[in-house]
């Protein structure tokens, strides 16, 4: 095809005045919205971004309108900057909130510059007050001023009581809205309360937290048990214990504990015990996979840069442990210039060396990532730590002891130097023993240190690899055959 | 001290009766037990093994009857299978069962096989049917068949219907016990029918199905909007959109569902659209965790053997990956074996050689993890593939360029050779931005074949970066330096 049939084409491709799409009925434009999988579908994406180089702006309205909020701030993600700031005029006040609360925090700031500052009050009165408080966190100083104070004052006050709390705790993470009633209420008077209370009950709940007078909690009914229990019932009868939550707690112990307790919601108590909100499961779901997301990232030596930053933020997110590593990679093979003369002697040396060190790091990882979850999860702590580090330098000897085999066999096939099969061997035995230890000592050292143990231990862990796989490999040849 | 002596002191510690513990009233054990965190105290499983030491079994039922099941499975894992044993008849059948769905599958299956298949039956029926059928899933054949068959009969077709569906899936998270009405019945009546329905209802809930004569679901409505609405009120007046579950979907996607969301429940159906059953979000952020755990290992090249798994059985779960990297290793190293001439010339090269592979092989990982954490969360499809291949070979262009410049300026000090800066500056470009091909390529390929992004992916970019870093650091040394 030439040059100018290609352009041809092309322009025949956009003569076509969007037909089929067009045809859609808007009931249907739900369903072609989404997959199966509920995951935005990449032709909707282009339908969009169609209609807005058209300058459709009641098609945009059209193919926006037919997607829940969630929807919406995925289909934020897929676009650039400027096709974002013309779907937001396109959203109620209510979708806009919700999508707000739902975008990546880089993305959420473009989208907050672009907002004016009464919208947004407005657009924040809709939501929970964890939920807001969350929004208004990523405003600028000045912008911050005027929403808050364009908002309502109950609004107002919910929102900086949220954010008096430090960013990651349960104070944060928690909604102010609970239901709480004494224990000698019975089922009925309890149900009667709820409707006449209204809008002063949280949106959505699922326990209700029975209180002494001093406002502590000391148990939970689920509202499931409230159905079911005759209307004379009291509360004390149908009451369960609960697992409370301090307002200080870091949101990833707060996640340990619903996962291991298979919570539903907990209520949370200030420094004097009494009830001061409550978190729900659905908060914390978030919050696990912002955890995992964090540890996969950290283990790889990368923070997030967020889905949709640009080039210079990626780079920047990456660099420092790969300059980290310039340093250790060097110091490592500092390690190869203090043998050159051996490897002068026999260049077979240079060859293998990598593989010693490459195998070392590889088992590094692994038992590193092992000990990082254990860590995580709780599975490691003083009362096995002993037994398992017994365990990971048994693994190391047999692991070592296997592919000291394997590449003895093949470096004799290759070479035909047992004395060269003999060094290798040696060498990678002592070096899988060293990964594995350093693989387990270095994340608990960090978390004896109450540092993050999935930051910053795999460049270290590496960094030993490399060293003992140069040292022990060049040494041993040193000794054995020179 | 001298040998004797602290023989001796050993001999006083054992004499004295376990006084401060015994001086624990019962009450306070459970404070005892737990940290502030939730998570078991190291001082407790010491006390829980010194009783067991002693033979003291009373004092083991109140040490263990002082934890709920969740602790108590969490104590089986920071045990040896000797104490288990003996841990396992202090239990009720009900704290059985529920131990029995907490542990690690190595732990269950090997505490299964020392429960009476009678004594199994009868806890196994004290649990709902998705966790039954998860328990009786690790039974052994002819076990398993005599638990089915001691098994309630209702009890054992939940747990078989709940088999037939494959591991995974949503019918297998589901449990089938719902709560479901037709769309006329107003809110009075619906709470007297929970009140009167009792056992056949699930033991939790939070939605009430609306279904349809088919009994097909089409709508569903939280039950604390049924508290707050007027006894009057027909569930059509309430009743919101529901997300519909197939019974066949993978977990992994009905997490991201549920995630995405913010679902506390969800209404499976059957290839007929008609409800089959339940899923609820205290099931799905056990399949998160498990699920971002399967990435981190993954990733690392290692799969999971179990928190108590035997030295073999962890040395067996990190081989392959160690075997599959000893060829990859061998085959980059093969690259330096053909330059083995210019190595003899320049000794340098093999000090510097493993400094570009290794920056290489860290870029690749930062990109590999990025991009696996994008394709788990669905941020990353058609619609903008060609953006992020795109800016990640600018990435690795830029960090490459950054890169350079440091070890340009690095090698110039150390060794004065401006053609050897040149030549590491012009490797370390190439490598980082072949690395970020890689490390965004490989798992989106892999995607595509429908096959887990996280697994292979790892040791495979990182041969690619073991080659290109011997390759054209040496490949450039043989043009520009000798």
């Amino acid at each position: 095809m030439t040059r100018d049939k290609a352009d041809l084409f092309e322009e025949d491709i956009r003569s076509i005045p969007a037909a089929p799409e067009n045809a859609v009925p808007p009931e249907d434009l739900e369903d072609l919205a989404l997959g199966d999988d509920y995951a935005l579908n990449p032709a909707y994406v282009d339908m969009v971004i169609d209609a807005a180089d058209r300058g459709d702006a009641e098609r945009l309205r059209e193919l926006v309108g037919a997607l829940r909020s969630e929807d919406v701030a995925d289909l934020m993600g897929f676009l650039t900057a400027d096709y974002r700031e013309e779907i937001i005029p396109c959203l109620d006040s209510e979708t806009l909130a919700e999508v707000l609360s739902e975008l990546d925090d880089n993305l959420r700031e473009e989208v907050l510059d672009t907002v004016h500052p009464t919208a947004l009050a407005k657009a924040l009165e809709e939501l929970d007050s964890d939920d807001a408080a969350d929004v208004v966190d990523d405003l600028e100083g000045e912008k911050r001023a005027q929403v808050l104070a364009a908002m309502d004052e109950t609004d107002r006050a919910a929102v900086e009581a949220s954010l008096a709390y430090e960013d990651e705790t349960a104070g944060r993470l928690m909604q102010r809205e609970v239901l709480a009633a004494p224990q000698f209420w019975t089922v009925g008077q309890t149900i009667d309360h709820v409707r006449s209370a209204g809008d002063e009950l949280p949106e959505l709940f699922f326990d209700i937290y029975i209180v002494d007078p001093a406002y502590r909690p000391i148990g939970a009914a689920p509202i499931s048990q409230l159905l079911r229990a005759k209307r004379a019932t009291t509360l004390a009868e149908i009451m369960e214990p609960v697992t409370e939550i301090t307002v200080d707690m870091d949101q990833e112990e707060v996640a340990y504990i619903f996962d291991k307790y298979h919570l539903i919601s907990a209520p949370v108590i200030d420094a004097g015990g009494r009830l001061v909100g409550q978190i729900t499961v659905d908060d914390i779901v978030g919050v696990i996979q912002e955890e995992s997301e964090e540890d996969i990232l950290a283990l790889a030596g990368v923070s997030d840069a967020g889905r949709d930053a640009g080039v210079w933020d990626v780079a920047r997110s990456r660099l420092p442990w790969l300059v980290v590593n310039t340093l250790t990679a060097a110091l490592a093979a500092s390690v190869i210039g203090a043998f050159q003369a051996e490897i002068g002697k026999l260049l077979t040396l240079a060859i293998l060396m990598p593989v010693v060190a490459s195998l070392g790091g590889n088992a590094g990882t692994q038992t590193l990532a092992v000990a990082v979850r254990a860590l995580a999860s709780r599975e490691l702590n003083a009362s096995n730590t002993v037994r398992i580090v017994l365990r990971e330098m048994t693994v190391g000897l047999v692991n070592g002891g296997v592919l000291a085999a394997i590449m003895g066999v093949a470096t004799y096939i290759f070479f035909r130097d047992p004395m060269l099969c003999l060094t290798i061997a040696l060498a990678l035995v002592i070096n899988l023993f060293v990964a594995s230890l350093a693989g387990i000592l270095v994340p608990l050292a960090l978390d004896r240190l109450e540092r993050d143990p999935a930051v910053s231990s795999s460049v270290f862990v590496t960094f030993v690899t490399d060293f003992t796989g140069f040292l022990s490999f060049l040494g041993l040849a040193a000794l054995i055959l020179l």
